[in-house]
C-alpha cells in the first residue's frame, strides 16, 4: 500500500520533521512539498540534512494539482492562514491533516476569542475531528479533516483526562506548569529566540493568556463533564526539542495510588503512552520518539497529586502525532513508521 | 578596615564562588583556605581560573589556627559535617557564617525529621540567626553565628513573605514550581549530573520530599502567623547557574494589583531585591549577580496570583548572600563587594 | 531473513545506541543483552527511554550460551577487555563485530605502543578486518571478525583517503583539528565530564598523544603508499552527539577544485558519504544519522586545502557503522535499518 | 579621579558589556549612553539585568553634546559607520576608543580590501593607535584615538607574537583554528544565530576569507619582520561567551620547551596574560574575566608546536580590553575595574 502525501508549509520545523518521518514510513510516497518562502529551490538547499539521500523541488501552492496528486495532505501553516487552504483541499476531496490551531475547537467562538482572529472556514469546522489518537481513534478513522493537537496540549490532556474521567481529582484548582524547548516557537528570525538570549537562561511567558489553555480546557471539560478552568504557565527551556509538564491537582478524598493506576489503565494498550509506575519521565527519555511518558507522586501532607509528563514537541506534539493520525485514517497499524523509543542522547 | 576571612570547604562550587567574590571585596583579606580533599595542593591546581591573579596553599582543617587568624569564617560544608565544625569555631570566639542547612531551623527536631540525621551541635542552635538579610538585618548585625539560607528557599521566601504578611493571599494551596541549574547539586563525580545525562534534557526530582520545603515553610509560617504547608517541586535545568521559581497562590477577595505592589514596597530600599512592575524576570537578568528579581501576573479568571522569581543560586543563593551577611555583621554597606547587575550573556 | 544479534557491553552509550538501532532494523532479533554492571536488572531500569516499547533482562556474560544463540555478536567493551571476549566468541564460530580499538591494527606492536597494554588475543588479529565499509566492502563481506573503526578516525580517514590516493595533496603537514561531543567519552561518573565542568566551556585535550592518531595514520599511509604522520588535536564540544573535523593539507602544484571533486567521485555510489560541492557540513546535518558529510574550501593565497567533515560519533562513528558492517557481512543492503538523514533539530 | 565616559552603540552586546564593566570601575562616571535603535527608552527596558541598580535614558547621537561632556568616548558601532563618528568626536578634542575594525590598520588599503568598503575617515587613520595593551603600552598612554583589537585577533596575536619575535617558529605555515561563542556575532535577529539552529551543533564558517585574518597578519608580520600569511578558520561554538584558538606552527631546529617559556617571559609582568607551564586553558577559566590564558604542547614526532589560547570575547576581546586601554590612557593602574579571575561556572 502506498499513500501519496503532500506537505504544505514544509520548511518550518514541523514541516521538516514531517518530511523526515515520512521518509522512513514504509507506506508513504511524498508527491509535493510546498513552501511559500522557498518555492523554486531544492529542499536540500534549505535543509542540508537531507543531503544526497532525498531531494525534491519546493513548489508554490496549487491546491488543484496537489489535491489530484495526493491521498492526504499535511498543512503545517500558521493559524489563520491554514483554515482556508485546508478547507479548499478538503473541498477537493483529499484527506487533510491540519497542524494549526484552526480546526481544534468545537466552538468557533472560543477559537476566535483566544486566537483573536476571525475563523476563515467556519463551515468546515463541523467535519473536523480533534486528532488526539488515544481519545478519538474511531472518529479519526472515519475523518476527512483532522485537527492535529497542539504540543503543550498533548502533554496536558493525555495525563489529566483519565483522572477527571475517573472522578479522582478535584476539577478545580488544576495547575499546569509547562516547559518547552525552543523549536516549539518555530523557525524564524527573532531576537528573543536567538542563542545568546536563550542559552544559559530560562523564563516564563504568556502567563494566564496562552492560547493552548483553551484547547486544554475544552478537552478536560469533556472528561469532567463540567467546565474546567486551568492555570497554564509555559516556560522556555534552553533545549531544542522536548516538553515537560508538571501538573498539580487535589485528590478527591480517599483516593489511593492504586486508583490512579487504575485510571491510567485506559492507556495499557496504547503503544505511545507510557505510564511509569516507578520513577519520573525526563525529556531525554522521549526526545526523537512519538511517546509521551507520564509519572506521578502523591504529596500525602496535602493530598495533592503531582503528575509529570514528557514528550517531544516536534514528534508526539506535532509531526509524529500527525503521522499517527494518518495511520489511523488509512487503516494502518498506529505505530507504522514511528518509533516509541527516545534518543536518550 | 580589613576583615580576615577563612573559608572551609573552599573547593566545592560554593567555596570557589566565595573566594572569587572575596577577591573583589575591598575589605577582605583571605587568611586560610581549607579543603579536605585537596589539602597540600595550590588553589590554582584545582581552579585554574584564579590563574596568576591569586593563589594560595589549601590547608587541612585546624580550627585553633583558623580561629586565631580570622575575623569571620565561612563554612561551605555538607550538612551534618558542618554543625560540629561551625560550633567549634564559634566556641573559639570567631564569627561564623555557615552555608549548610544545619543551623537554619528554629526547631532542631524539624531539621532532624527532614534531613534524617541527628543534629551535631544542638546547644549552638539557639544563638544561630537565619541569614535572610532582607528580613532579619538587625539580628544579623549582632549575630555570632549566621545560618546562610538555601538557594531554593531564598527564591521562594523573599517573594511570598510580604504577600502573607500583608494578608493578601490565601495561606493554603501555595505551590512552588522551582527550576535550578546544575551547579546547585555541587561538585562531584556523578552519572546523573554528567553532561550527557543532563544536556538537552530536563526533569523533576524530589517530589514532595525535598528538604528545602521545610525551610520555606518555617519562614512563611512566621509571615502568616499560622502553619503553612506548601507544595514544592524542584527541577533540574540544563544550565550551569541560576534558579527560577514559578509560584501559584490564590488572592484573597478584592485584592488588586496595587495591593500587591504595596505589599512589595517593603523591598523598596533593599538593593538586591527588584520587584518588576512590568515584565518578568529571566535567569540571564540575575546570573552572576547578588540580585533576586520578582515579577508577577494575575489570572483574573481564577483570581490566582502567579509570581516568578529569579536569582543566581551560587551568589544570592549562597556565596553572595553570605558576603552580604558578613557586610551586615561588620557594619559595612550591605552592597560592598557585590554587584546587583546580572551578566545577561 | 532474521539475524540473531547479541550485544555485550550494552549499557554503555554505544551499546544503548546499538539496541536503539537494532530495534528499527527489519532483520534483527535481539537474543542477548550483556552488561557486567547491571546484570539481572531490566534494560528499562537503566534506560527508561525504551519504556514499554521494548524490554529485556540484562545478563552476565556466558560466551557459550551467546555463541550458540547468535548469528552475530557486537562487543562494545573497553579496549584490552574486548579482545579476549571477541576472540572467544569468534573461536566458537559466531561472527563478531568488535567496537573497541583492539583489532583495528595491522601491526599489533603499533596497537601496544599507543594503547600501552599487551594485546590479549594476538592470534586473532590476522583474521580481523578493518570495518571502514566504504573502503573495504569486499573484505568485510567475507569477514568473521570485524574491527569497527573509531569515531574520530572515521571523520578523518574518509575525507583524506581519496585525496592521498589521487596524489593531489602533500602527504606531509596534514593537520586534523577535531571537535567531539561529550558522549564520545562514554558513560561514567567523572568530574571532568560533569555538566557544570563542560557546559558553556570548551577545551583541547590529548595533544599529540591521542590514540586515534595511530589509527588514522595506518589507513592514510595505505592510501599514500608511504608513511604518514599527522597532527591530531581533539577538543571537547559542549554537545551530546556529533564530531566535526577541520583538516588542513597543502595542495600539490596545479591541483584544481575539479581535481578534488574527481578524487571524491569514489563516494558517488556510497549512500552514507555526502561530499558537498557547495556549503559546509554542520553537526546538525548529520546528528542521529549514519551519514558523514564532507565540504571543503581552497585558500588560494597558500594553496592550502581546508576540508571539513561532520558525523554522529554514536552512529557513523560507532553503532551505525557497526550495523552497516553487519549488513555487508550478511549480504543485506548496506542501508538497511539505517537513516542517512540527520535530525537537524 | 573621575573619568566622564560616554558609550555610543551601547545596546549591542559589546556596548552592554562596557556599561556593566563601567559600573564597577572606581573612576568612571557614565555621562551619555547613545543608541540609535532605542533612543528615548530607558536602558532597563532593553537590558533588565541593570534592574533597579542603574538606569539612564538612551539618547540619539549628538557629538557636540557628548564631546563637551566626556573625557573619553567608547564607540561600539559597526565598521564603516564607526570611523566617521569617531573622527568627528576626536576632532572635537575628546579621547576616543573605537571598538570597530575601522582604525586597526596601518595601511588603509588593506582595510578596504578585506572589509570591502571605502574608509570614511582616512585622515584620522595615522593618529590611531592599535590598542593591544600588552604590545603597545607606551603609544596607547599618549593616544587620542585607540583602535580596540578584534576578539579573534587578540587570541591569535598575543600567543604568536613572542614566538615570532624570538625567532623560534617558522613564519610560514602557521594555522589558526579558532572557535568562538555566539555573542561574538552581535545582537541581531538572525535565523543562523537562533537557538534552534546553533544549539547541539557546531560549524566552521568564513574559510580563507574572514577579515580578522588580515589584522592578525599585520601584527604578526611586525613581530617576524617579514610578511606573514596565516590560515585562519573560525568556528561557531554553542556557548554564549568565550573563544578558544588552537594554533599550529613548526618549531625552528633545536628549539626546546625552555626556549618557548623564555619567549613568553615578556608577559611575566602583564596581569592579564597567563602563560600556563602545565595544563591547557579552557574557556571556563577565563569567561567573565579580562584574562587570556595560553598553554602549549610540542609534538616531538613532527617538531610542531601546538599553542592553545582562551579568552572571553566580550571582555579581553572587546569591552574589557577597551577599559584596559582607557586605564592606560588616563594613567590608571592597568587592572583598575577589571577582574583577571574567570567565572569557572
Amino acid at each position: 500500500m502506498t499513500i501519496k502525501v503532500s506537505i504544505i508549509g514544509c520548511t518550518g520545523y514541523v514541516g521538516e520533521e514531517l518530511i523526515r518521518l515520512a521518509l522512513t514510513h514504509p507506506h508513504i510516497e511524498i508527491t509535493h512539498l510546498v513552501s511559500k518562502s522557498f518555492a523554486g529551490q531544492m529542499l536540500s538547499e534549505v535543509y542540508p540534512n537531507f543531503g544526497k539521500a532525498f531531494d525534491k523541488k519546493l513548489e508554490a501552492l496549487d491546491t488543484e494539482v496537489i489535491a489530484n496528486d495526493s491521498d492526504v495532505v499535511f498543512t503545517a501553516l500558521p493559524h489563520g492562514v491554514s483554515a482556508k487552504i485546508s478547507a479548499e483541499l478538503s473541498e477537493r476531496g483529499v484527506k487533510v491533516i491540519d497542524l494549526s490551531g484552526d480546526f481544534r475547537y468545537d466552538d468557533v467562538s472560543v477559537y476566535e476569542a483566544w486566537y483573536k482572529v476571525e475563523h476563515q472556514a467556519k463551515n468546515f469546522n463541523d467535519i473536523a475531528v480533534y486528532g488526539m489518537c488515544e481519545l478519538y481513534t474511531e472518529q479519526i478513522a472515519k475523518a476527512e479533516l483532522v485537527a492535529n493537537p497542539g504540543c503543550y496540549t498533548t502533554g496536558a490532556i493525555l495525563p489529566v483526562y483519565p483522572l477527571l474521567k475517573a472522578d479522582i481529582i478535584n476539577p478545580e484548582g488544576i495547575i499546569i506548569d509547562a516547559k518547552s524547548g525552543v523549536s516549539g516557537a518555530g523557525r524564524k528570525e527573532s531576537l528573543a529566540l536567538s542563542f545568546s538570549e536563550t542559552h544559559e537562561s530560562f523564563k516564563a511567558y504568556g502567563l494566564a493568556t496562552h492560547r493552548h489553555t483553551s484547547e486544554i480546557e475544552q478537552e478536560l471539560s469533556k472528561a469532567a463533564g463540567q467546565d474546567i478552568i486551568v492555570s497554564f504557565t509555559p516556560h522556555l527551556l534552553p533545549i531544542k526539542r522536548g516538553i515537560l509538564e508538571t501538573i498539580y491537582a487535589t485528590l478527591k478524598d480517599g483516593v489511593t495510588r492504586e486508583d490512579i493506576i487504575t485510571a491510567y489503565a485506559c492507556y495499557d494498550e496504547k503503544p505511545f503512552v507510557h505510564v511509569m509506575e516507578k520513577g519520573l519521565p525526563e525529556i531525554k527519555h522521549v526526545a526523537g520518539s512519538n511517546s509521551i511518558k507520564i509519572g506521578f507522586a502523591i504529596d500525602q501532607r496535602l493530598n495533592r497529586l503531582i503528575v509529570v509528563s514528557a514528550l517531544d514537541n516536534l514528534v508526539k506534539g506535532a509531526g509524529g502525532q500527525a503521522i499517527q493520525n494518518m495511520n489511523v485514517m488509512f487503516g494502518l497499524k498506529e505505530t507504522e513508521g514511528l518509533t516509541p523509543v527516545g534518543l536518550y542522547l
